[in-house]
């Protein structure tokens, strides 16, 4: 690779899914991990896997079925590295290891705190302490893989020698990806590429690595803080699609590598990533993560080439440069078009789905396909954007526990809102509960409750009508908090707070709501099942 | 004013408003206007007069109500600074200025593009022309106006030498304040900083003005830039609340004043904000313009500071300073509380409104009043967002033409879902209709259509459950479209394509959803009666 040339470390499946509600199952997570490797990074962060045995499972997955070979549609004619995150201990190096080592290129990313901060109340672990650690810990993971990152975590506020001190012993140790992290998006751009020339100027043997930059946004100067870092030299960029992520996010991924693309002749740096696939890529993590994007969003938002739509026109008719600096085109995001219909066969509409980058099982296909049916005898045009719907609403679900039967409402501002639910049970039985609540989506709700009869809160209920037409399919996103946490260990070391999200779509968003919600308690229902006893122990036996 | 003072100019307004369906009637721009003042900005960009004889005077209704006397609640002593938008045409011109004069102190902002792809394909008009231009029109503004601010369009990808003559030749004409806009979104930083720092080295009587920055987020390096430009000696910063505008939008209030405040020995730079305010404001500006603002937005996204609920959390129960560089409580995202309920009075009501930053008038009071005891009756606790939400439906409205008087509908997956409307009717007559339709918000839409008769296209139906638990009370936004074009003329000579928006709020998500589709389809109509001939020549006489 020559040296202009900008990895893209994409962090969507482990920093994007720390995001509140945005945990993934592991069948999304690798349909995310697919649609990644398509894209074009050259690596991808797939989780966490001492975790949970759930989530080494999805590392492990991710790694046989995306990390094998090169995915269709990729344009790197290599598979994507595959990397797995783990604390500077023995036994999450050896789990981060054990599951992503089928990959044909694996990677092992560890990392220990080095601010003052983060050693003083955190760690509390003298420097010299946390140098041997280093040295000791890098040194046990190289003794197990290849493709070694080491991350000096919240390396924004860390003093400029000891940062090169404890770069300089992870480089000796054997890394060979060194990750300078801005983890709690403190840094303004000149601080942030300052520091990545002093590291360059001042560690032996940095030209033997890569030097990767992870920022984060909560200044809004994570993207600015990316490129003056890979302006002073890195030549990784860690980030996620949207820029989902802790807090206010890391960088966005559209960002980072349209900036590159749109001013080539400034930065003299190119990336492998294919820009016509951004659009849709997009919209995958924001349908199965349910974190929205906001119209005003940079390159990726409703409204990113608005000026197509009435804004700006007199100067576009003229010339399209007088308010556009990159083509809608370049990113994926032409107009949706009429493609299918109610006569369409199966065929016509699983090319359609692979065109998409929907590639789907014969098993979903018959799923998708029957759901496609269904709506094409309401809506008369299908669009894009439909079909997207039904795809994300039907494949990148949990496996249900409970499924709607059927159901009826009645409600309106003249009497009391009253919903009946049929539900299919675990147990094979079929239950019908009542319930009148505040609204319809209450009542529902409280039906649903009826049968279900778990403890939750609902955090937030949100309802888009994806695509134009007033008879247009409505797509519900339900987040709910149980009352009990769970076992799952996050990569800072705290439990994590159980919040679940569900997905659902149909043509009437009561009956989406219906959906989602079940879909919602499916998933913490899952989760509790998961932290078992015996689940644990099942996950035991892949550290042996 | 120390050399340390950064003006925030804010232009929500002005550049926010020209986002898609992000109009707002004169009522909303009032309120809006208020809410910024009381933020403490120095600079309110209220609109472009010359668009439309409402925008006149909705610019003119701000200049006389806020920018006459310090607002209630405003950090700063002296009332902000209201500014008019106007090409450089004396015809644009003295409508701004009649739209301003009555503030205590009214600024004149005009512009003409100077880059060589706007120069030739746009204005064709010749470097000498337009300097010439410059210096006749801020001339000719000067002699109305003490205050006159000069923008040069697409500043971000012009010459430097002629960007630096016609910023001369401005200052000599009489500009007070001269503004470099990154109009398209192009610049790096570093770029952007080394502009300022030309023109400051390179233009005569530089220092006699001030200098000011206006940056869009195309490649999400809006904030960057607006500090690079700021570093290199700008006074004035262009923002926005949410970062809301044309495309992927302006740079973000917010981001720009949290930066300075966070990183303040950095920066060594300090605004007249107050921080605690944000978050409210950011809450009314996305209630008022339906443009929602993404989980992951800095600042005031809804997890900008979700580490306290979940994410890092063993390092936040140490020390809270490990994972956050600012407290919720700065931008008064403090924890919402349980404030009121079924047996409070309306004085506590009014009380508690005001201490929010929502004033009313006996007539608004009376209104929401009476929805907050309906809402009392069917909620057991109401929080500030359940009263931000009130507020927001009932009173940041148009004035309606039809009002809802009744409905019910039934749906649900086994039957054919049927809504029926009763509604009051602009000539005084109540009107009924039913229809069936693919879900129950298309069936209550084609019931509505039924008796309004007007043609439109639904571009966005979005439904929030604003407030948590199940009993939420639900916020719906709709975005339509019309048929016809308005006749508003844009600020860069397009006509306007018009999109609507309108809100609604209600426990039961389908009666908002009503709400929200009449009082969008009201604002449509109203439009198209303003652009009556009749409606036109009243505007006239303000020009004389």
């Amino acid at each position: 690779m020559n040296s202009d040339y900008v990895r893209v470390f994409d962090t969507t499946l482990r920093d994007g899914e720390q995001s509140p509600g945005a945990t993934m199952t592991s069948a999304e997570k690798l349909d995310v991990a697919r649609a990644i490797a398509r894209l074009g990074v050259d690596v991808i962060e797939t989780g966490f896997p001492a975790a949970s045995p759930d989530d080494w499972r999805a590392v492990n997955t991710i790694a046989r079925q995306v990390g094998d070979a090169p995915v269709a549609g990729r344009p790197n004619p290599t598979p994507a590295i595959i990397c797995g995150l783990a604390r500077a201990h023995e036994r999450d190096l050896e789990r981060a290891w054990t599951a992503v080592e089928p990959a044909a290129h694996p990677r092992i990313h560890t990392f220990i705190a080095t601010s003052p901060i983060h050693r003083e109340h955190k760690l509390r672990m003298s420097k010299a302490e946390i140098v041997e650690h280093i040295r000791k810990m890098v040194g046990f993971a190289r003794s197990r893989c290849e493709d070694i990152e080491f991350s000096c975590e919240d390396a924004g506020r860390t003093e400029l020698d000891y940062l090169a001190e404890c770069v300089a012993a992870a480089i000796e140790a054997g890394a060979t990806t060194v990750n300078i992290p801005d983890t709690v998006g403190y840094t303004t751009p000149e601080e942030f590429g300052a520091r990545i020339a002093y590291l360059k100027a001042n560690v032996p043997r940095i030209d033997d690595v890569i030097i990767s930059v992870h920022c984060h946004n909560d200044l809004g100067l994570a993207t600015a803080n990316t490129l003056a870092g890979l302006r002073a030299g890195a030549r990784q960029a860690e980030v996620t699609i949207n820029g989902i992520g802790e807090r206010a996010g890391n960088t966005a991924l559209e960002e980072v590598v349209m900036a590159l693309h749109t001013r080539a002749p400034s930065y003299g740096l190119r990336t492998g990533v294919d820009t016509t696939q951004i659009s849709r890529v997009s919209r995958i993590v924001s349908s199965v993560t349910g974190m929205n994007v906001q119209p005003n969003k940079a390159v990726v938002g409703a409204n990113a080439f608005a000026h197509e739509a009435g804004i700006h026109q007199d100067g576009m008719l003229k010339h399209h440069a007088t308010y556009e600096i990159m083509r809608p085109e370049t990113v994926g995001a032409g107009a949706s078009q009429l493609v299918l219909g109610k006569h369409s066969g199966r065929h016509a509409f699983q090319v359609r789905l692979e065109e998409l980058g929907y590639p789907c099982d014969r098993d979903e296909l018959d799923r998708a396909f029957a759901r496609f049916k269904a709506l094409a005898d309401k809506k008369k045009h299908l669009t894009d954007a439909d079909l997207e719907a039904v795809i994300t609403s039907e494949i990148y679900q949990a496996e249900p526990l409970y499924t709607l039967d059927g159901m009826q409402v009645a409600c309106g501002s003249m009497g009391l809102p009253t919903a009946t639910v049929r539900l299919k049970c675990p147990d094979g039985a079929t239950r019908v509960e009542a319930a009148v609540g505040t609204g319809p989506v209450d009542a529902l709700f409280k039906a649903i409750d009826g049968v279900v009869r778990t403890k939750c809160v609902l955090l937030e209920y949100l309802v888009h009508g994806v695509t134009q037409g007033i008879d247009a399919l409505g797509e519900v996103t339900v987040r709910i908090k149980g009352d009990a946490p769970t076992r799952r260990v996050h990569a800072h070391g705290a439990a994590r707070r159980p919040v679940f999200h569900g997905h659902g779509a149909d043509t009437d968003i009561i009956v989406a709501s219906a959906k989602a919600y079940i879909a919602a308690l499916n998933r913490l229902l899952q989760s509790q099942e998961r932290v078992q006893p015996g689940a644990a122990e099942a996950g035991k036996e892949h550290t042996a």
